[in-house]
């Protein structure tokens, strides 16, 4: 709440001319809004509980890095598009940018998002809630270029790899590899599937991507290559580094564990106010507030409980439904009794799956999308 | 050396009834002829040094558990054939044993065996020489089993159960998991995999996988499942535990890393005497021994280097080919002379493909089948 308040304090003051440029950018050194979970390479989540707006500005927006950012010239760099198709390609970015482009907003979710509340802890980065986000992204849709390159008939994959590229220590890689990821034909062709160039209105950062970075609408943040360089249109399924070892999951088949990549975003809320271990006042209206998701339906409800689950309510839908955005939401918490209370939220999709309660161990250390109970005081 | 001598001079006393039943299995209890590993679960390896014929005996084949061995009551045990077949099948022993049975020998090897010579070391059981071994085992072709149960035109993988079960710490199972691996349909109808209820003679031994095991001619011994319990065919590919985080390799796909089962034992040969550090006497005939072996082909030559590589020259082929079986060789070096010496050994197979000298990485922890050089002294 107090870094919130800061923070839009700060924009009021920067907007009204009343910070000098240097004591702007030295108060928003002093309270960035990202919070540091691995400093080299770089991985920062958004501090969600300062969620206040559909699009997560860009200096908030999550990073995640497997590989130090890599260094690519512009003037030197393609996008090349080669495997099973009729015309390889090599554009640059005016040849890009030629194409007719599209702005939409688009949310990402890190496939780990969530993985500090698992207990045991688990390996990988130890995300809160904060790798998840909503941006506006500019770009083309990938189909276009699909359509451009002239995909061959025995196509069932595309594969998105990335300029970042070194050498895992665990699980072990064969040696140095790049970042790379599939999508099936079929998905690679819908709208949602974005090769942007632009962020929330300016040019994508560096950081974020830059010069060209995939968005797979609907799917955790993984499948969202960055510092694309290559499209490689395959035969077979991909079965690369990070969609087996790596971002990867157990489906039953017959009761048995079969490996499968991870695609989809599961159906998630979260709440951004309360903060776990929050000090709530006690006897005045609070207002919890947070955001649902999922990957390819609408969110139709959430609720909240304030008794440990025993009684559930419906919380306000705030905005309207975007496709494969986020819907933010709150409910009045009318007068907070003193005491510990454990607040949860629950969100249900249009079909009438609800997010389950549990942790589904099949998931391995991804996927953490179970009810996350928020525990707090009253006083 | 020695061991082997002690241990064919306790055969020939046995064998002339020199030896009270009681004195002899004293004698093989101080000289077992397997090297422990891991307690528990059991996993011994065979003294490979000691080879000295085709067929390996019973009490020295390797062991290669997952788990502890299972509890099987033999009156309640059931091979089940399920999944896309017309006639689903529940066969006891009597079932089994009244079909027509075929006793033929096979080589099994640990898809891990020799990992123990890999710098730096790597995480896995750590194997010498002697997880590999041939053996006659009886029992009828899958290729019955399935034919019985009549398999459904959309099936394109078989999957054996075996009936051992528990929790892998590392890379972690989603939670306690049953020893399963899939083999396509194309390769299960293969005369070379048998479901074995007899070994080298006898009923086959609880450790080895008794009431009923796979045998899978060819492949590395992981295929073999053990305590056979189900057999599912299945209408799309098996992502198993155990041929996706575990028993995996990279194969390469436009260069870039794509995860893949183990299926096929690597053209290999092995040197059995000398061993590695063995002081050679000087200036007497000295004959090195030694095995090698291949998935699908047939080994066409086996040569020797004492010279650090710089020289080859034919060992001979002792026997006949056998089929999805290793090759005796023998080598005589007539004169060794003092000093250090590296001794390696070579195979090719019939299609003029060589033994690898170095290690490739994308074969992750296993198919360790390069050239393994033996560092002697002579004096």
């Amino acid at each position: 709440m107090l870094r919130t308040f800061r923070r839009r304090q700060f924009l009021q003051l920067a907007a009204a001319g009343a910070l000098t440029p240097l004591a702007a950018s030295r108060l928003l050194a002093e309270r960035p809004n990202r919070i540091v979970r691995v400093h080299s390479p770089q991985n920062h989540e958004w501090n969600f509980h300062s969620l206040d707006s559909f699009i997560t500005p860009t200096e908030s927006f999550y990073i995640r890095n497997h590989f130090a950012i890599p260094q690519i010239d512009l003037k030197q760099w393609r996008l090349k598009v080669e495997g099973a198709v009729e015309t390889p390609l090599s554009l640059s970015m005016d040849d890009l940018q030629k194409l007719e482009s599209k702005t939409k907003p688009l949310l990402l979710e890190c496939a780990g998002n969530g993985r500090v509340f698992l207990t045991p802890p688990v390996r990988g980065v130890n995300w809160q809630l904060g790798a998840v986000g909503c941006a506006e992204w500019t770009g083309i849709p990938l189909a276009a270029i699909l359509e451009r390159a002239g995909v061959k008939r025995e196509a069932v994959e595309i594969v998105l790899e990335g300029a970042d590229r070194g050498t895992v220590a665990e699980p072990p890689s064969p040696g140095p590899i790049a970042f790379a990821r599939s999508l099936p034909l079929e998905k690679a062709k819908q709208p949602e599937v974005v090769l942007a160039w632009g962020m929330n209105g300016k040019d994508l950062t560096t950081e974020h991507g830059a010069p060209l970075r995939a968005i797979v609408g609907g799917w955790y943040g993984m499948a969202s290559v960055k510092w694309l360089t290559r499209i490689l249109v395959v035969d077979k399924p991909f079965q690369g580094f990070w969609q087996t070892l790596d971002y990867s999951y157990f489906q039953r088949v017959n009761g048995m564990p079969s490996l499968a990549p991870i695609t989809e975003m599961q159906l998630k809320s979260q709440i951004a106010r309360p903060a776990l271990g929050e000090i709530v006042p006690a006897g005045k209206p609070y207002t919890i507030v947070g955001a649902a998701w999922t990957g390819g339906d609408k969110i139709a409800q959430v609720e909240i409980s304030i008794d440990d689950g025993k009684t559930w309510k419906a919380a306000k839908l705030t905005g309207k439904p975007v496709p494969y955005c986020w819907r933010l939401w709150e409910y009045e918490w009318p007068s907070p009794k003193p005491g510990k209370v454990r607040v949860m939220s629950r969100a249900t999709e249009s079909t009438g799956l609800a997010q389950p309660m549990e942790r589904n161990a099949d998931y391995r250390t991804y996927m953490i999308h179970h009810v996350l109970p928020v525990d707090v005081e009253v006083r």
